[in-house]
């Protein structure tokens, strides 16, 4: 049994990680602390220091959540990037850069992507830019951790769980249980993999 | 023949584009216009607009500079990160955004990633995150461009041109001419592609 950190734990891909980390001790956070252990706001450095001071050793971190703003190409300000980059990029970063301090050797952060850099869909390019940010950086920042901690991201497309909010801006894509979704975050947490993207598609 | 802007002319990439494009009647800017037409710095938005609405309508843009930051993630600080993101993905996104205003039906944006988003090296952890990052914008921008514009990246290994200065650090690499890298930006610009990343290694 690990200890395993998850960030955004009350949302809908949060559960999603749970549902495959059921066997370990876990220790859930959010942005507002309902419902869950702790408070984190994952674009601020103390927010993310103070989270990691508080809870202590860890053998996992799986963060969830990377906030993205949805707008065409043109219209797109640059306030717009900077709230998607600093959330989903810099603020994913972040978890690995302080949360390394934290983590136990071989110990693992698994990060997240999303299917929308892989199928692009309208109003989605800020959210397909940073996650294909974040999978390069992952596949490249793995050779250099220190104390064999790995570094995975999952790629998941839309759950089933949530196509009712999703589904009419995503003709023709094929949703997947949240149980499905958790076996990725299982593989990257309890296997040995690191550098990895674990794309869950239909 | 097309009007192309090169932005970073007087670098080594941008010499290896113009080796590519030397039928063109080519508009020439870099950051300190000495040995060019215009100057431009890519992470301001308002030198980019000025650029622009001095040289009117062209063809084709292609952009070679990007700059980044190099360090260990461990010790690589967020103004680092801010500093490369700002030049080599906003800035880079930037160009494609305002010159979208200027540049004729059916021409296109030749943006500049790297060879380190592939084969990871020490230090270069911010390098190849933004290459990946516009590679993944590339691709996925290229749907919702206006008026047929096309995005390409040029993903380029080592120049044997610049292996004086970037060898020791690239050990294994094998570097490829300039000329050969022209190529690629001769494709993209003369082409009918699009959201592709043309790479470059030997």
């Amino acid at each position: 049994m690990k200890t395993v950190l998850v960030i955004g734990s009350t949302g809908s891909m949060g559960k999603a990680a749970l549902s495959g980390l059921s066997h370990h001790k876990i220790i859930t956070a959010n942005r507002s602390g309902n419902g869950a252990d702790h408070t984190v706001d994952i674009t601020s450095e103390a927010s993310l220091r103070k989270l990691f001071d508080t809870i202590g050793n860890i053998d996992a971190v799986v963060n969830t959540v990377g906030y993205c703003e949805y707008a065409t190409f043109l219209e797109m300000t640059d306030q717009q990037w900077r709230t998607t980059i600093d959330s989903k990029l810099i603020g994913q970063m972040n978890i690995v850069r302080i949360g390394s301090d934290y983590v136990t050797e071989g110990g693992s952060f698994t990060l997240i992507s999303g299917i929308l850099s892989v199928k692009p869909i309208p109003f989605a390019i800020a959210d397909a830019t940073t996650s294909g940010a974040i999978e390069t950086f992952a596949k490249c920042v793995a050779f250099e951790m220190p104390r064999g901690l790995r570094v995975n991201v999952i790629n998941p497309t839309v759950l089933e769980e949530s196509w009712d909010v999703y589904g009419e801006m995503m003709p023709g894509f094929q949703p997947v249980p949240a149980t499905l979704v958790g076996k990725a975050f299982q593989r990257s947490v309890d296997g040995f993999i690191s550098g990895q993207v674990l794309t869950v598609d239909a």
